[in-house]
């Protein structure tokens, strides 16, 4: 039999990948909300929902949304929190917890932390799962299973809350882990934000190709291109926003990388054959450890 | 009913994941080579082949190893090519095509051309088709079905022994294409070569972070920079020798892609919006069109 659902109403804030699998994920196992209220910011993306039937109310306007529910999750892109957490704020109840999903926490806790009433509970968090598809329809009860969640709340909140929103990660299927939202930025711009900067570029820099070369690209691109592109067909507005939002990390993390690179071009230029083999022979050590972690 | 073997004798000169390859296959098919003749320039390899039994006979000698051959495939590391070619030149039979399963073309047909004797045929060629695992044990006999060889002999090459080296590819499953050497170079510099550099780079980046970001992009490497390391556990004398024999092409493109993720790092910076969005979603229409072309 299915426990007690952890929150009384969830509102949904934004109903794209990660917002529709919450909601799928809820209905499906009933131990999450007992109800859910979805709300996006496009017409389209309400009247789908709407048609999907899988969320209790649809409500168009966040305000509205939010109203009465002990549990608020931001699930749109990390650029639009500001003015979400705006328009909510007066309309949030006591003890109600705010949390999100976004892929960069120092942000969130600058634009929305300041902005929430006494009494109102902030535990950011980050599901590390996705999938390049986006959208309404793009959601799945079973996306964060076996997936990592990481919650980044900042000091002195309220142990009760965190405990809470572990898990309710937990009855996604995810392991939670807590870290300091500048550690987070910082591990997530080497782990997913400097590769989905790189792997926009290089498709950028083939698709500069002249005709003939450009269509080859695409011919024979099975020899090693192909697994740069896969992650490349992501959310457009989602990706500008978590750029911008961890800026110096990962400007940082881009600017090792390129001085790795420049000398790794340094020793092709000059033939330093042991310089390559050494860096390649640590790049096989890396790839061995993730097989070994089972994170391959 | 099996074909005639279009060859008597092929000479396989190095046997790691290609040579191990084409040479189950041709036992499988017995339609390619009717006598297989393995060469290594390790012991140890030499031990695993007449172990395996994969071969008609085992040569430590190259020079033994060609001669009387039909057909001599070199499959050693291209930086390997021209002191084999040097070793097996004076070997040849009259008549005999000598290939090769090497990522760059052109200094292929510097290293080796030069060294043929007359009347021996040269068509080099590069079979797009791979895994991260190398040596003898890690061939298998399907490797090449559905997957390209490019064919790039030199001017004025003798018509009947390209159809005969493009045959031999057919037979083993592949679909062949003919262009120049440097025209090669430049595509499979962007679409191999350079996603390779990138991966090596990204990884020794990785493994220079200090030590709890380092133990933590192994554990969340699932968001993205999983993606980047699969290529990057290749054989490292291989790839050493790809970049330092595709030099100039290699360079150039790594050039373009600094500049582009350069200029996306200015962006970032100066908040740029429109500009990071536009790129990503070039990105995108590239990732489709291989989804179109059915090479994602």
């Amino acid at each position: 039999m299915a426990e007690q659902p952890l929150f009384r109403r969830v509102a949904l804030l934004g109903f794209g990948l990660i917002g529709g699998s919450i909601a799928r994920r809820a209905r499906q196992t009933g131990d999450i909300a007992a109800e859910i209220v979805a709300n996006a910011r496009s017409e389209a993306t309400l009247a789908r929902v709407r048609e999907l039937g899988i969320a209790d109310r649809v409500e168009a306007d966040p305000a509205r949304a939010v109203e009465g529910a002990d549990c608020v999750i931001l699930c749109a892109p990390v650029g639009a929190y500001a003015e979400l957490a705006q328009a909510i704020a007066p309309h949030l109840a006591p003890g109600c917890i705010v949390t999100d999903v976004g892929s960069t926490k120092q942000s969130v806790l600058r634009d929305v932390g300041p902005l929430l009433p006494e009494g109102v509970h902030f535990v950011p968090a980050h599901p590390l799962a996705g999938t390049e598809y986006s959208g309404p329809d793009s959601g799945f009860a079973t996306l964060f299973e076996g997936r990592w969640c990481l919650l980044t709340p900042p000091p002195g909140a309220d142990e009760a809350a965190v405990e809470k929103v572990a898990e309710l990660w937990r009855r996604c299927g995810s392991m939670v882990e807590t870290m300091e939202a500048a550690h987070h930025d910082r591990v997530l711009a080497i782990v997913s934000h400097l590769p989905h900067l790189i792997a926009f570029t290089i498709c950028g820099t083939a698709d500069d190709l002249e005709g003939e070369s450009r269509q080859q690209v695409l011919q024979f691109a099975a020899s090693g291109f192909r697994d740069f592109t896969r992650i490349a067909a992501s959310d457009p507005v989602m990706w500008r926003d978590v750029f911008l939002n961890n800026r110096e990390a990962l400007l940082e993390m881009l600017a090792r990388f390129t001085e790795d690179a420049q000398a790794m071009a340094r020793a092709v230029r000059w033939g330093d054959a042991a310089y390559i083999e050494d860096k390649i022979r640590r790049g096989r050590i890396i790839r061995r450890s993730l097989i070994e972690l089972k994170q391959a």
